[in-house]
């Protein structure tokens, strides 16, 4: 089964993925931080619990949901769920007393004693609200049935953050934004969206160019609107920087200063020997502006999207089955870069 | 009929040619610098004028000498007879009262009025003493029975600069030295060197480390040596640098730092949209390590050394017919390259 980082979704050319996601806490028991360790455990097991329940529903039990212990995982298993957005880096700061129920697919996560008792995530391919929204809103009745989650009349759901109260909702678009950020208008495009309840921020590193060029735009705001009309809002928005953004391709690349950065990117990439994350990440976002536009042929969006997930350094060393060096690290990289884009563009 | 840049030579994985050069005067002249415009025109005239005599020759007649007047020619042709070796930059610093006579495969040429009234010189792709002093030697005999030059029992041939005097002879080897120059050993060899009295210098530029680590080895001392002997202690000494050039490589190649240039190098040019004269002197000697190491597959050798003609600035412009702007002499020179290298590549 593919996972969602393997396939390219609507609005693609722009748009990796999309995410929603819940912050519920169980009625009979303190947040997270203040359980001891047994507390934790019966937590862990009452939401384990509920994995019954929810693989009735014939919509969700095509999705093999099944429970997986972060304590048995190794450190590279743990990092790389990081890695492929399946779970927080805050998750695995500690591994006791925590659990993780996930879809075969990883576009369903459930991770138990985070920040809250319950981080209910759905991430899909491409700008997809029509399906991750009721898919996270029917595992959220299921859960809710089963768990009793608690929730005030005037403050809607009850998370450990004062920022989650309301619906707990954060949705958000994982967006691809090369030619906007090269024409040098991030800055006011995140003044204008602070002031519409939305931020958006680079997805790795907090510098003021992200790597990849990818950014994250999300719901500010949980409490006074409906979580049907965040998501209306923010789909709103994303429309517009999706649209912004290829204006600004179709500019940008008429400039053979960028033509020659797309194709000498693609060069390193398809031919180098030994690859630091760092660059991979500069060099990728030139070519995935490449293979958008049209200027590179033959390689499919969602081949870029799978290598910008398959060579992180924890899933490095998964594929690899050990601990690897730093430059031991690049090698591999820049080998399994070197096939997937020399395959696929012969 | 191929010139010698596109054909590979003996010894080619290191040696790009071989050169020889006979300084002459007439006796019946001053030294070109004291020559006034009539007198440089009878020079070129009588000069010219043993084209005849050269032609007459079963060795020579195949050559196809024909005598060019540098003055017709446009500034691009006159800039890419130096790109092609073919004369000194000196030559054309002024126009008037210069003649120059060249074979069809720009082998043999004739500067008639440089520093001295003639400039003979034979270049051969290769190590190739065994070709071109020959045939420097026996076009040499038939200028001097037709023309007489000037020459004293104990100074041997007379030259403008004293340097020259005694057999008028430079011979040198340009060298392909990526391998010697990585490894830091050029100071100390350019010192052994000048001891045993030859000399060797970048090709292009007077840095520290030449373009494309083209280096030209040549003897110093003209006087008190046969040519027949400054040309065996030349060839001897090339022969100990192509060995040390060689066991070098092997080594270096041995590391992935290695590795990884020469096919990121590939990749920039195999790739790229704009390339600057530096950048590809720089990236080519890359790959032609590449390339002679086994590194690189596919590519001939005699295809980078073309193309380290073929690029330099005026033969672009001679190419395309008309002056280019350096944007634009940049793209065509990364058309030709990309064309040159993925052609043969696949």
């Amino acid at each position: 089964m593919d996972r969602w980082y393997q396939k390219t979704g609507p609005q693609g050319d722009v748009v990796i993925s999309t995410r929603i996601r819940f912050a519920r806490n169980l009625n009979d028991f303190p947040f997270p931080c203040k359980l001891n360790p047994n507390k934790k455990t019966e937590v862990v097991n009452l939401v384990n619990g509920a994995l019954g329940a929810l693989n009735k529903d014939e919509k969700i039990r095509g999705l093999g949901l099944r429970f997986i212990d972060v304590g048995e995982l190794s450190k590279s298993e743990r990092i790389s769920l990081v890695e492929r957005h399946l779970i927080s880096p805050k998750f695995i700061e500690k591994t006791g007393g925590r659990g993780l129920i996930s879809s075969q697919d990883e576009t369903v996560s459930v991770m138990i004693n985070e920040e809250d008792h319950i981080r209910l995530q759905v991430i899909k391919e491409g700008l997809n609200f029509d399906e991750s929204y009721p898919l996270a809103d029917l595992i959220d009745d299921i859960l809710d049935k089963k768990l009793s989650f608690a929730f005030d009349e005037k403050l809607g759901y009850l998370t450990q953050c004062p920022t989650n109260l309301g619906t707990g909702m954060r949705a958000s678009v994982m967006l691809h934004l090369p030619a906007l950020r090269e024409s040098g208008k991030m800055a006011q495009i995140a003044s204008s969206i602070s002031k519409l309840g939305l931020v958006i921020r680079g997805l790795y590193g907090e510098g003021s160019e992200p790597k990849a060029d990818l950014y994250q735009l999300s719901n500010q705001v949980t409490l006074g609107f409906s979580e049907k009309a965040s998501i209306k809002n923010l789909e709103d928005i994303a429309m517009q920087l999706i649209m912004q953004e290829r204006s600004a391709r179709s500019e940008i690349v008429k400039h053979i200063e960028i033509v020659d950065l797309i194709h000498r990117s693609y060069g390193v990439l398809a031919n180098a020997r030994l690859v630091s994350e760092s660059e991979f990440m500069k060099l990728i976002s030139n070519v995935r502006l490449g293979v958008a536009t049209g200027e590179i042929k033959n390689i499919p969006l969602d081949l870029i999207d799978s290598l910008i997930i398959n060579v992180q350094p924890a899933m490095l060393e998964i594929r690899e089955g050990k601990n690897l060096s730093a430059t031991h690290r690049e090698q591999l990289r820049a080998d399994l870069i070197r096939q997937s884009l020399t395959t696929k563009n012969s």
